[in-house]
């Protein structure tokens, strides 16, 4: 007998007949002896219901009272499951994040949780009930409710899994693990059993959306072993078989994991880059481009100097591309006269590949296999940027698909490792 | 400077638009130096929507459960409300039951309020703040969310006045006051601009749905005084006008009020009768009749037993006509046999017309001016029921209206009093 979390997204609540199907599934667990809390997310679209109304009387609503009115939707849906548990004789009750109490920050709308008391759930779990919590939400020291943004409930069931000393957190969705990379670019692409917690938390700093990032760093701090899975499969399914599947997120690092260099291959679209040209290099002159950008809440992913001799240098830099006309705008009307650039040049049509994989730690030399590999394909690197275990590279996007099914040939992604 | 507490319906809470109305007309308070608390109810149509997700689970929701889900209406149309008030610069707070907190027993569905703390609120009051409180519900002693059952905003609004020391509290809604009797019945009906809790009283329970009849009892007890108003007036109605429209309950009995002998008619068809004749009358009889009928928890209204001279007698009484085929049920195969009763005659037909007023305790003759009015139209009595200040009739369906009209120019009801 063990305690488990599980977690299940707006998409699995969806409905009565879906809420049935995540009955049936808890029934399961409980029926075999586990303590089982569960936290589940709004039924999906009641939170942008919600959030329409309040943007239909203001732009900008009250944060406390938008807080007030988001967090009824993980309530409502909370006791809708806890009574279908009941009604199908399974002893439950469900608790708003206040009853417990998950105490949190009070930054409304993206409260960070500060503590969870286990006294009242741990009572009712040693009864024998299952638990059901409301998921993105809390309560501050002033009795304030607090969300902690979107995603939010992913975070809550991590915390919670960790307060609660679970043997492991599951997170049910609608796919059913983390793979190499994309199924949709590469066919080939295996979903791997088992990922180590800081490969992950580079796959969802990436773009990965399977989890939300802060949950990740969660699981990281309190060494809480998570296991994403499917909420699709038919809820009967045996225990032992579910128990196995989707990828689980640890922090031992066997021997497998090591034999692995690269676990994983990100990519993304959602880059801009912009390059200005023979700048004077005097000290200073980086922050002088940047600090207008962070001063526009534009955050800068990557960062390129090249120093050339005749006392000027070209500073490359890329952003969002969401946020490529403000900053194409700002470069131009601001930063480039002030920092007397010769030329400015933006590029939406870039993309970013990375390589994620804890064993490039103890294995010189991955980088330069991955630029061999993209070179061998013709592929022109425009800027690199590497941490411990990822090097990221931008490139002309209209290669993306290509860099990202030939790196995963040459990592031999493709082939089983477990 | 006054407390004046203000609940709205959930029609005045229908939709963005409505909101913004209540707004404002709680703004105009607001900036005329009053502290103002609303009592919101949920979104009309809401409460319907959630309960019946709930009954899509299981035709018997677990009473707990279905607090917690319902409970979400009205946190929704008050966080909704203070985010208006905010987004017109009116400084407001929403605060759910378990905030402020309002404490009630356990009994889910239909809890008691026990007690309601004022700390928080007067805090909030003192600072110039709108505050906003959910009606409906509030927190048992073990920290789980109750409600008070449908229409329990009313006794939430009238429950705070009184905690709060309000001076009044009106109730908004979508009828403009309480009138001497329905005036789609009788066009002549007038307004009452004052009635006593005592009318009130024995108007509620006799079927109007102005008011929920715990939350006349509660402004009784606690000496509130109550309004009862339209909120489908202009909401810039000047303050003074809306001040004295609608009806005032009052507790102070002056002479314009000792002057009216009758201050209203109710009527209702929601009658079913039964009489079981020539019962043998033995000591017992009429538990052995009734007994039955309130163990399958049908409410008994009138009672009537007539004494024959033949050791045996007539025995009537009325239930709510939803009641009517359990009723007959009941009577034909159980009670009727075991009392040995000659005949049993139901009448579904049946109309219940009643004078009310405060003046009748210190009037004598007022049923027998009811009786012959009635008698004048031809109109046969079937039962009478009397108390202190009403008496009822039980009469032919098909005369109702005419009983109603017939009393309401007898007692001169149509004659403006104040």
């Amino acid at each position: 007998m063990s305690l488990i979390v599980q977690k299940y997204g707006g998409t699995s609540m969806g409905s009565i007949e879906r809420i049935r199907n995540v009955a049936q599934r808890v029934a399961k667990w409980h029926d075999a002896g586990h303590q089982v809390v569960v936290v589940p997310s709004a039924m999906s679209g009641e939170t942008n219901r919600l959030l329409s109304m309040a943007k239909e009387i203001t732009p900008k609503p009250n944060s406390r009272e938008q807080d007030m009115l988001a967090a009824t939707g993980e309530q409502a849906s909370s006791a809708l499951l806890a009574m279908t548990l009941l009604s199908m004789g399974v002893p439950a009750v469900s608790y708003a994040g206040w009853q417990v109490p998950v105490r949190t920050d009070s930054s409304h709308t993206k409260a960070r949780i500060t503590s969870i008391d286990d006294t009242r759930v741990r009572a009712d779990l040693d009864a024998g009930r299952v638990v059901v919590i409301t998921g993105f939400q809390g309560i501050d020291d002033l009795g304030n409710i607090t969300t902690l943004g979107r995603g939010g409930s992913d975070t809550s069931a991590v915390a919670m899994a960790a307060a609660f000393g679970a043997e492991e957190c599951l997170i049910f969705t609608d796919v059913d693990g983390v793979y190499t990379t994309d199924p949709r670019v590469v066919p080939e692409a295996r979903r791997m059993k088992v990922i180590s917690f800081e490969e992950m938390l580079e796959l969802a700093s990436l773009g990965s959306k399977i989890l939300q990032i802060r949950s990740v760093e969660f699981a990281g701090k309190y060494q809480v072993p998570v296991r994403v899975l499917s909420s699709l499969t038919d809820p009967s399914i045996p225990l032992d078989e579910e128990r196995n599947s989707g990828t689980l997120i640890t922090f031992e690092e066997d021997q497998n994991m090591e034999a692995a260099v690269v676990s994983g291959i990100a990519f993304s679209r959602d880059e801009a880059k912009f390059t200005l040209r023979a700048v004077p290099d005097t000290p200073g002159v980086a922050y002088a481009i940047l600090g207008p950008i962070a001063a526009a809440n534009i955050d800068v992913d990557m960062i390129l100097q090249n120093l050339s001799a005749q006392g000027t240098t070209d500073f490359s830099f890329t952003v969002n591309r969401n946020d490529a006309d403000r900053t194409e705008q700002l470069l131009k009307e601001q930063i480039g006269p002030a920092v007397g650039a010769g030329e400015i040049i933006s590029d939406s049509k870039v993309a970013k590949v990375s390589i994620v994989g804890i064993g490039m730690r103890s294995h010189a030399g991955v980088a330069s296999s991955m630029f061999q590999a993209l070179s061998e394909e013709g592929i022109n690197i425009q800027m690199i940027s590497t941490s411990e275990i990822k090097t990221s590279v931008i490139i002309d996007d209209k290669y993306m698909e290509l860099a990202v099914r030939t790196l995963h040939r040459a990592f031999e992604l493709d082939q089983d490792r477990d």
